[in-house]
């Protein structure tokens, strides 16, 4: 689609008549009603969505990582050289990181996604190429990005979720690299739910209790100088957001006009959805949280969200692991209403 | 094997050179250290298990479902009427359980297995005829079996374990089938565990207030009758226990003996495990707790053992589908080991 306004009108509602019919299902299959917990509600979802009971097979399934570097990594909030960003995609590339290890699990494709990578990368088949900058500015000392860079990037996740669903996939997973990327996290998950600086900063890949100290300072300046606002939430995703945050942002609007149901991964994904949900609260609909990050802003974010994770093992990767050790609940959710018998079906007694 | 004993003897403890060189090398990993959470010390306890770093990639999966009838059923513990457990293990056979369901979603072979069952079942090569008595006594009145028809259980089942291992399957999971089980299953929780009935008997599947206080004071009555103890753990079995609870116990012994990492379903298996690893401590180093099931016993029982489980969604349904839904994240650690680059492979900078 041409514009990200052509991808909003394109998010329509959940088909409630689906819902009403997978939750009359869930009831007459033979397991007593309720018994599977989670799953239940998440296979009445996956109805809402397709529109149809039983849903499709939520399968194959692509996970795209969204790879960009932060200007805010000059402030010293992460212990990591900007330059593993850079290296860690072209692991990922040859195959090499949990990510690909973790899709070969479950049988997902894994595409990589220059959204602003500092460096430039080599070119290739396996490399989606939608640099909006290289890297974005230090959000300490003006925006991140301008408003026409954060739409940009925007557009161009919406894309990418729009070709992966034309080329058949029905399942999508988010997925990040960009270090220091959880410090613009939690500039934006403060902005969009209102809680502090503090309460949402946390130690991403590894930081000490002195470099969380100033990390949640940089959280705090970055907030006092830009006022971000989910009033205006391409604004607050420009002034203190990643690319990656804008890439999946879009990508996750362009997910809810395929209607394609997305597995998000942690905290990145989980700010990304913020906006995402600022910009169009139906995209709701079609988010699925894969897990509970150690991050503690992933948590406000999720319930904000009005999301319960899938998993909950003190994971704080990224690059997509943790919707991608979800994927196969999210199936097997879908198979209940596609392949259990019902009890007239099996002549199994009632209670 | 021949004998009980005989299967407790070829027991043996993980190898901690092994563990040791798993934990070196996840830290060797490109990711930062510890960011795998849980997974982490997973994969260290496979490669424990297996003697081996990196382990063997766990497949391919078998489930057993353990299936039997229950004396106290006659005491209105349960919603369901007892011919439900037969019938469910022809659903199970014809495929159309949720256990069916997931296991297709994991790859797993499904073996049902009547240890049991009340009534006759029709033969076939999709059963594993080891009935040792047809149901259990009513606990209230009288032992729920004798000392050896739950030594004949145990090792029932042990030889299923030894045989599915035999036939090259490397990871097993638990199931069970058996209306009023979570009766027997309380009973064994509070004397293993020392815990007062009322803290460990729950609803089963779906029981209401009034039924659930008689509940608790059946299992009190068969506490207070047979006075089970943790000392004795086949006499504690005998009395207040179930043919599947026994089956069970027997098949973690005989996995265990077989050095294969066994995925424990919901309470049935936790009441089960506790049991066996009475018998042999060292059990538990090939038992993964594959989710948190919704019954309070549960949660006592995994203290016990020590076991922090995969998976907690809710689910309160048995058959095993716990068990299988870990299934994907207990290969996706062993992964981590075998197919992830280290830092000087990837040629990635370091912290």
């Amino acid at each position: 689609m041409s514009s990200l306004d052509a991808v909003l009108t394109h998010i329509g509602p959940a088909d409630e008549a689906a819902m009403a019919a997978a939750r009359a299902r869930q009831d007459r299959l033979t397991k007593p009603p309720g018994s599977l917990g989670v799953l239940e509600e998440l296979s009445v979802r996956l109805a809402g969505v397709a529109g149809a009971c039983p849903p499709p097979l939520p399968e194959p399934v692509a996970v795209a990582v969204f790879a960009a570097d932060h200007g805010v990594h000059a402030q010293g909030v992460t212990a990591w050289p900007q330059e593993v960003t850079a290296q860690m995609v072209a692991n990922m590339r040859a195959g090499g990181a949990v990510v690909n290890a973790f899709a070969r699990q479950v049988g997902a494709a894994v595409r990589t996604v220059d959204i602003g990578v500092a460096s430039e990368l080599p070119a290739g088949p396996d490399l989606i190429a939608a640099k909006v900058r290289p890297g974005t500015a230090d959000l300490t000392r003006e925006p991140a990005m301008s408003r026409g860079e954060a739409e940009r990037a925007l557009l161009a996740g919406a894309e990418i979720a729009g070709r992966l669903a034309d080329e058949g996939y029905r399942l999508l997973a988010t997925g990040d690299m960009g270090i220091a990327n959880t410090t613009a996290s939690a500039a934006l998950i403060a902005a969009f739910t209102g809680a502090d600086a503090e309460a949402v900063t946390g130690r991403g890949t590894g930081v000490d209790d002195a470099m969380l100290a100033h990390k949640v300072d940089v959280v705090r300046r970055a907030l006092a100088r830009h006022r971000p606002e989910a009033a205006d939430p391409v604004g607050a995703l420009a002034a203190v957001g990643g690319l990656e945050h804008a890439g999946i942002a879009g990508f996750l609007l362009g997910a809810a006009a395929a209607r394609v149901p997305v597995v998000l991964d942690g905290v990145i994904a989980g700010a990304a959805a913020l906006v995402a949900a600022a910009l169009a609260p139906r995209v709701a609909d079609v988010l699925i949280a894969g897990h509970r990050s150690a991050e503690p802003g992933h948590d406000a974010a999720l319930r904000q969200l009005g999301l319960r994770p899938l998993i909950d093992l003190d994971l704080r990767l990224g690059e997509g692991t943790g919707a991608l050790l979800a994927v196969p609940l999210v199936q097997a959710a879908a198979r209940t209403l596609r392949e259990v018998a019902t009890f007239d079906d099996a002549a199994v007694s009632e209670r």
